[in-house]
Parts: structure tokens; C-alpha cells; sequence
């Protein structure tokens, strides 16, 4: 049985040991700077828990680590061995950043993750590279075991996906607490958006948003562009809906709809 | 039976006639300035298509505009008949648009509509508004039969729900188009973000878009904010990059997060 290490304790951490649990892998050890954050983890996956790098057994067959981007190189310089294969799983980081073990590579789940929600693998987007032909088969296994959905990307596109990712999720989710704040102030349930949340986001799985888009931008219907501009009360939020009413023009205008 | 007249063959109206008409109401005619597009809509509800105003018949219990918000003045000016009831559809609109008629109100299902995606009205917020007890009451019934989402929403609130929407649904789908072209410059398929679009969109139902935030600029992250700008080919989006992460660092700065 393969015998993973997990390094990290946070939101893509759980969800990727918990899979991997759940296929029948063996963690052996989950580290965390915070013993209580890996004990946590832990104990959902049958694993020992530590917070010195240096009780890292060397005899796993595969380290992961899940750790935030900024961390990663610190951990790096503190493990002292060469581990049988390791990985990170962050989008913007360049495989290099493991240039001092001999088999590394990375393996990016593309989505959101968040500890109490635990998501099936099964469709999510696994982005694998590696800096060998063996390990890059060894990963896409391991990947195929979770989901369906691999990708063989290399850095420099695996960094354009985590860009794309930060308009797609981050961005947006920022447009949702943006209308809450608006159906807020005037005592309206944020429930009241939840519908067109969801069916925006079903449209664009059969059609190209760029044919989806609707609203006063995309019809460039400047009356309402201002009427909505003067009804929004804080300053930042109508230079946002300036900002992205004009770039929906732009677009739809550059690329001749 | 009811006898229903939609104005109306675009995205809204062919939706809701439908919906209407699966629910058993007669729609006995379709207006569109366009007759090709009133028969298109006509024939899947059973009603007959008119493209000149003054073939309406005056004998309807319930007459629905579905045109766009723009077009509703002109629409209201050429009828000229008192109809036993008359609401719009348009979010934005006020409801004294349909003064010059004696029982007036709103119906506006705070949805994104597509004729070629036929929706359940089941979850669809039906925000309702009428100059009179009865017709309120009325038209409460007519959403209860569609939706079991019915709230009693006046003018000026149902505009700050349509521009909440905006962000909601029109700029997110943008931000997907965005997600779209950057992917598109490295050559990788979209269909790498439809689970973590939809994702995003679920995350919502549950937790306040507010705590589900993510990404480098809610972390303050401008290492990862700079990097991520550097590599935005296109000063337009390198500009919307800046714009909405310092819009996410200023929400949750003054909110306390």
C-alpha cells in the first residue's frame, strides 16, 4: 500500500488527505507547524500527527505538500533528506522550487477548497508535472485514482490557470459579498440572489460566457450604466461598476460580438 | 381558466409563458413588434402571435410586459384601453411606469433568463408590487402557482435588488469571459473552471460570500498581487486585477473581517 506524507493541515491539505484516504491510501504522517492543526487532520485519516520537520519518517513513498505558497520555500529548506518523491500542489508556484530533491513534481487540484466542506475529487481538475517521466505516470495514477480529470500542465500554464482561478473564484465571490452588502442595505435577504448565483454559474458549463453575458454593459445601454451608478451610495463601489461595465464594453466591442 | 396576454417574446417572456402555461393558464395571445418572434413563442403555448397593438384583446384577466425596460414607455403609451390588469416585469422599472392604467403592478422574477434554457420557476424569487389590495393578492396567487419564493417587494427596494443582481450575475460572468481569454492565450479549454465556478456559486448557498473569501488579495498577499499583474498581457485586466483586489482588501479592511 502506498504510504503518503502530508504537509499542511489547511483547506486543500484536508480535502486532498481525506481523498486520498477514502481511495484506500495510507497516511502515514500529517506535519503542521501547529500540533493542534495537524492532530485535527490526523485523526481524520489514521495518521500521526507532527510539528517538527524532523520527526518526517524518510520512508514514504510520496510527501505532499499543501502548505500557502509563501511557506513552501521555507519548508523546502528544512527538510534534510531526499524523500522517494515529492510535490507541491499550489498553482503559482514553479516546479523549481523543488529543485533539490531528485524526484519532484507538482500536482494542483484547481478549486476552491474550505475544511468543512469536503469535496468529492471525482470532477475536479488535477494539473500533474513532474521532472520525470516515472514519476509524472506515478502521479497521473495516483491522480486518476481521485478524479477523472487530469491534466498534464506545465508551470508556466498552470500559473495562467491560478490566474484565471483568481478571476473565476476569488473575484467573483467578492461580486457576491459586494450584493450582499447592497441587499443588506436595504434590509433584502441575500437569499433573494441565491438563485441567479447558482444559474449563472450552470449557464456557463453548456455556453461560452462571452455569448452568455447580458446586462446594460453588454447592450452598452449608458441610461441605466448611470442610473444604477447614481443609486450605488459608496463612492468604491460605482467606480467598480464603472470599471466593469466599461471592461464588458471593451470586450464585446474589441472582439466584435 | 385565467386568460393571460405576454408582451413580450424574449429571454423573460418566453420563460414565464411557459412556465405559465405548464401550470395551466391560458395565454391567449404573444405581442412582438416582431411577428416571427411572437409566432415562435406563440405556438408553444397555444396562443396566437400579434405584432399590431391594437389587435389586442381587451378581454384578458391578466396582461404581462416582458420587453425590455427601455421599450416599456412606448409599449404603455400605444395601449389604449383600460385592461382589467396590467403588471411589467423589469427590475428596474417603477411601478408608476403603468399609472395611466387603473390596476397596475409588478411581477419580477429576480432570475437570468435564456429562451433556449427553459427554467423551473419552483425556486425563483417572484418579487411582486400592486397599486391595489386585490391585485397584490392576485398576483401573490398567479407566483404562488409558479414559485414557492414570493416576496412583496416596492419600486425602490426592486432596484436595488436588480443592481445587486448585476454584480451577481452580469459582472461574475464577465469575470468568467475574462477567466475564458486568459485560458484561451495559453491554449487551455475552460472546461478547466467549470468545477471551481461551480464550486464558488454552491459555497455561497451556505456560508456569507463574506467568510467564503479567498485568494491573495483578502490575505493582503502583494507578492502574489504583483506577480499575477505582471503576467496580464493586457493593461485593461492588469487595471481590473488592481480594481477589484483593492476593492477586497478594502472591503474586508473596513469591515472588520
Amino acid at each position: 500500500m502506498e504510504n503518503i506524507i502530508i504537509l499542511g493541515s489547511g483547506n486543500l491539505a484536508s480535502n486532498l488527505a481525506v481523498a486520498l484516504f477514502n481511495k484506500g491510501y495510507c497516511i502515514s504522517q500529517v506535519y503542521s507547524r501547529s500540533l493542534e492543526n495537524a492532530k485535527t487532520l490526523a485523526t481524520q485519516v489514521g495518521a500521526k500527527a507532527i510539528s517538527n520537520i524532523n520527526e518526517l519518517t524518510q520512508a514514504a513513498d510520496l510527501y505532499i505538500i499543501a502548505v500557502s505558497d509563501h511557506a513552501i520555500d521555507e519548508l523546502v529548506e528544512k527538510i534534510n533528506f531526499d524523500p522517494k518523491a515529492i510535490v507541491h500542489t499550489a498553482g503559482s508556484v514553479h516546479i523549481s522550487s523543488l529543485n533539490k530533491f531528485s524526484k519532484h513534481g507538482v500536482l494542483y487540484p484547481l478549486q476552491t477548497f474550505t475544511k468543512s466542506r469536503l469535496l468529492s475529487f471525482k470532477q475536479i481538475p488535477i494539473c500533474i508535472e513532474a521532472n520525470s517521466r516515472n514519476l509524472k505516470q506515478y502521479l497521473a495514477q495516483l491522480a486518476n485514482s481521485l478524479s477523472d480529470n487530469i491534466h498534464e500542465i506545465d508551470s508556466d500554464k498552470r500559473k495562467q490557470c491560478h490566474i484565471a482561478a483568481v478571476f473565476a473564484n476569488n473575484f467573483t465571490n467578492h461580486l457576491y459579498a459586494i450584493s450582499e452588502l447592497l441587499l443588506k442595505e436595504k434590509d433584502l435577504t441575500f437569499d433573494l440572489l441565491k438563485p441567479i448565483i447558482t444559474e449563472t454559474a450552470a449557464k456557463i458549463q453548456n455556453i461560452s460566457p462571452r455569448e452568455a453575458q447580458t446586462g446594460p454593459a453588454v447592450r452598452n445601454n449608458i441610461e441605466v450604466i448611470n442610473q444604477h451608478k447614481k443609486l450605488l451610495s459608496v463612492p468604491e463601489l460605482e467606480n467598480l461598476y464603472s470599471f466593469v461595465s466599461d471592461s464588458i464594453i471593451e470586450l464585446h466591442k474589441n472582439t466584435n460580438k
